[in-house]
């Protein structure tokens, strides 16, 4: 139990944040990996709905790569990845973006609700938000885009109408076509547009690791550190579009990120409100 | 080859009604019988682009029959169907959520936005639009939903800012779970709610007819008409879900109801724009 | 008869144009000439009217000529023109004044309002809207007034309050003496001034012909190409004020200047809602 | 010469009324009989200047008996009145609505504009303001008019922007057709409508009298007295449609009314700004 | 040292609080014997800094008795009290208005804006905030006054742009005299008027005691409850002007008054974000 | 008794002045020794009121050194003055404080209220309008500030809303500490802050004189004039603070400045609305 006097402390601490936050947008990545509980899951998205309820601008991107191998398992699909990147053909961005889009997305949207909040879900198609092209790689990945343009007008509105946003990281290529793209990415490229004050990537690691012992973590890493990390290979598979989301949004003007264990209970919160840190953080040197 | 002065003739015609509509809700149904054929599509899709250029506010509410059907059946779960109301277990209902909600609803965001409109798909969850409850019925059908409030604010504020709200006729129940409601029912139901000028549904039909004969077509109906031929069976199946929204569209103050058929080209367009009446329009009496 | 479809066309070429003028500034000019015959003055005014119904603000201007002549016979004082303008004595004046300002001003916003529209008569001493001095000239002309500054202030209001100016061609020189002004100068200069969209005049000619011969009609002339045929002579008369008047409108920055044959039903219209072109456009080159 | 105190004094008495009179309509009636004098005609408008300088709005209305009767002479029509009332038939109401609203009205508006104002001359046509129509009475007096309603949406959007309407006593019919109003009506029914503050009568005499001896002026009458003066025959003529005016004006809610000379140098000014009572004051009772 | 999981329940119970007092008026009465510790006025101010930090509009009234005793020594004054109301004479209310709308009104103020608040120092004649008459009572108490009227114009524009208003509870009678109030009575009339969401009276006990005993201290005390305490003298001397104030202000529909002890650290942070109850609650029933 | 045409005479200059200064702020300082006849301080409250109520925004700064001096006495403190500036030590600037802020602010807005305008009397601390440091001068002075900063944020909310405030000259240090300015010098201060329209001294002296002569008074001075009557001797005391906040207000673009003769009935009346030079006008060349 704590005292009064305790109470008072955290307070102290915590009040003069939220009046710096407030009207500020924070841009999450919610990641497929850092569902997998329901508990956590409720804990995170009920920390969104108390940073709206003080005047923060949550939006949060999505990703949901477990459900939607499930699913193609289920049509008889196979699912198949290059790089951590998802190789799509038509079949399988149907069964994406009907997941993505149809399944999750509104998912989110319904638990969001009911804890109070004011939720809308889109993907990158609705209102243009996100124009995409098919990604160059050696290796063809199929349906996988990256952005091109980014339209924040629809975000801005809802954010700042009283809802939270949820976006699903499928968009439109310029004939219409579907496209694929990395949750880390479009966080990264949203926060980037909408000059977010924070991007956070809650994730299932504790931040980025120095070596193969967990003692290793960093608390913060520049632009020059990572781009050693990923050549040292320390740095790979799935932590690769993480990273880079990051560096695009630090190029962008994002001041502050962070890699953020989403198996912590209240990591949101406490990564908010108080002093001490959490996961990694990148900064630009 | 028109005339110049054949032209201004309509012209003169169209142009108050474009006055008349300005700032006006109108919320189309749109079929997914009525979506068929591609060029249809494209041709219903780019009217409502239109309406919205001269300044009216379309809100497009969908169905999707045919193609959830064919998704159950890629996943080996069998279609049941009672009155015309599908019925749906929890995986029926996961379906069909990811094909109205992720495949159906997308394709049309995208579609509209390729043809220069700036759509936003949504589904009732989103914003809290659609509260509904399991539909009282004789035969347990499952997860079908019955509105029981709506909340326009979300569609206000997008059609204030320029954009075409389309909706998925799915929704949350007061614990979180997901409803399948009758596409028909949702577009009365949010007419009402929006106080719309007009509610026009396109269907696969030319209107209400009042035996079997194709020349009987009704031009005009009014409740008691409906509920009789109701009664006489002359209205039935699919077509009862379609003059009981018209009904309850009709109680909550909407003044204009069309069932027109959407398979004609440019059937939009000259129901809104011309004097002459296109399919079965619903009056009180 | 006209099949669906082709109202359909009609009004998929319409639309786009009438969203396109939304709230753009329209100046027409409604020469002495073009008024003869009161079934066409009908037209045009309701073609005004419908104009502002659906969103343009069109300002008109208007002649006199033909009535000014009449009254000055009434009072035994001998009109006399030179190079097309008018010698105006104080006399003169004062008739001129009371016929432009006073009979056919009021007369055009008594018809304007009789057909829905909302208009109000004024003349350039009005808001101090236009600022003349004695035009300068070889010989002398009298009250004969050419523009030094225009206060738009005054149409602007009335405009966007949902009202029709239309403007008589009198104007205060710096003593407040009156002056009197070509109409089609004052609809070039208040066209450039406004920055409007466009810029028509409505004459008894169907446009400028490049010789005698009627099918020599030019579609469109640029600003060498008129001089060419003002220095050749076939440019010549009363055409002389209007090529001025859209050089100089071309010159302030208006995109669209048409001199349009006021004598063909629903020119105006036409001219605003469809592709084809009507008598000559004026281009910078 | 004036003491600094005694200027002191006059300010310290004005300066109230100043603000107490911010925002608020006076409807001044200028009457054809008080512009004989070129030197008083220039200070009344000059007044009038200066009180829309210090925040009141002004609204004019005009007579012009005297340059009709001129007028309709130079074109040889003879000038009939019945009971004060010009007997109007269609040639005459041509060369009334002429001089009225053509010279008159755009002569005052010259002048206000010199003067330092901003002044838009408009009839009752202008904007829908009067609707009249043929005054009923024993004798046909023609193209007589009597107001049946008033639409005061221009004149509050000119005073709103820092205009003076200036408005000649001429109005449309229902069918379009000109009709030819007494200013003291006008003066009246536009103070009603307006809800003005102070309705002022700027004309030839000193105000009403008792009987024939000019010590007999009265500072103060109100309805009964008035109306036994009719009676009596004391008040007749021209007075008539001034105190009817005035009744009419009070009925509709306008507190303060005055009968002033308008020969006296700035009248209007000292009936505004000090204590002193000028002329006759209508009262309720 | 807290846990990272204690701090998250801290701010998770804190948050919803602050959503619900953003933009709430909260008057807080700062005793005199509330502010003989340096120590504690600091974190009282800074406390009330946070307040208005997170959205809050807080109003202080503060008193001064302790240092008005001391000046009036000062000058060779005796104070004097009859029922803890302050005897005023002439000589008294001067000192009394310079010691509180000059010493410590503006010492309070001068503390907020260095600790980060922007203050603003009023007495009751400010913007004719307080209007007050002598307090009738059987024995003279002179200048003493009590509210007859409250305007808190002066507040609300205040609290809107940001400052926190001072109040020191001096105020005018009616012809301009000084008066001296009790500052729970302005504390509860200015709660009253400004429809405060929470009146706390910040004082020197812990709250209302039943009896002698420390252990009698009752958490809610009812209007009936109250009186009867009154009636019995458990409550007396200065307790009584207190529970005036919060039967006054709950008369105006002030919902939550408290009294609390000001010798707590941060007992105000406490009383608004956390659920503990402090001190003494005053409700209705 | 003047004659209505002298009267009408008066208004007719002053009206063009009173719509110039609509909106202007003017700032008076108001002196201590021009406080001494109750008389006189009643007529230039009731002339600011007259100035707000005409549309300006006056800002009073007042004084108060002889009533300092007097409750120094009753508090047996010597005062002290180097250079027309008070030496100030903790215990005289204690009392300075509360006479200036508590008693004569007080006093001043409790009767301009009385005379029907809305005072607000704040001092230097109140809203961080005025932040000092101790002024450099070779003698010790104490806590004798000077402006170092200017917010005047809360004077022009304060004006906005249709307040006179009054300044008390006191302001905090930057460690809350209290400092005396001199009153002149925050009335240039505030004067060139709010780009005041007019600055006017009102003090006890007719204005500045070029020698001993009473006929040698100036009624335009530049500002090498002024440092030459400086350096001569001739501006010498009490008169030297004047002319130094002239000079800076000045340079900080203040257009009219007046050095006022406070004991003349109305000086403030006659100077703001009369063409008559008062007192001397500091101009900068």
């Amino acid at each position: 139990m704590l005292t009064v006097l305790e109470k008072a402390n955290v307070l102290t601490e915590a009040l003069p944040y939220i009046q710096s936050f407030a009207g500020k947008t924070i841009v999450v990545k919610f990641g497929g990996h850092a569902m997998v509980d329901p508990k956590l899951e409720e804990m995170v998205l009920k920390d969104i709905v108390l940073m709206k309820l003080v005047g923060m601008n949550p939006v949060i991107v999505h990703g949901g790569g477990p459900s939607i191998t499930e699913w193609l398992k289920k049509v008889d699909i196979q699912a198949k990845f290059i790089d951590g990147l998802r190789v799509t053909d038509e079949a399988t961005m149907e069964v994406a973006e009907m997941v993505l889009a149809g399944k999750i997305n509104k998912g989110l949207v319904s638990q969001i609700n009911l804890y109070g909040g004011k939720a809308v879900g889109l993907c990158g198609k609705d209102g243009g938000m996100i124009l995409a092209e098919k990604k160059k790689s050696e290796q063809d990945l199929g349906l996988v885009g990256e952005v091109t343009e980014i339209n924040t007008g629809i975000l801005s509105i809802l954010s700042a109408e009283g809802y939270i946003p949820v976006v699903a990281p499928v968009a439109a290529g310029k004939d219409g076509e579907t496209l694929n793209i990395n949750a880390d990415y479009v966080a990264g490229a949203l926060g980037g547009a909408l000059k977010a004050y924070k991007l956070v990537l809650l994730t299932d690691v504790e931040g980025i690791y120095l070596d193969e012992r967990s003692e290793s973590l960093a608390s913060r890493l520049n632009e020059v550190e990572i781009r050693q990390l990923i050549a040292k290979g320390v740095i790979k598979g799935g932590m690769i579009p993480k990273v880079e989301s990051c560096l695009a949004a630090l190029g962008s003007g994002v001041e502050n990120i962070h890699i953020v264990d989403g198996r912590k209970p209240h990591a949101l919160l406490l990564e908010m409100f108080t002093k001490e840190g959490i996961g990694t953080m990148v900064v630009k040197e």
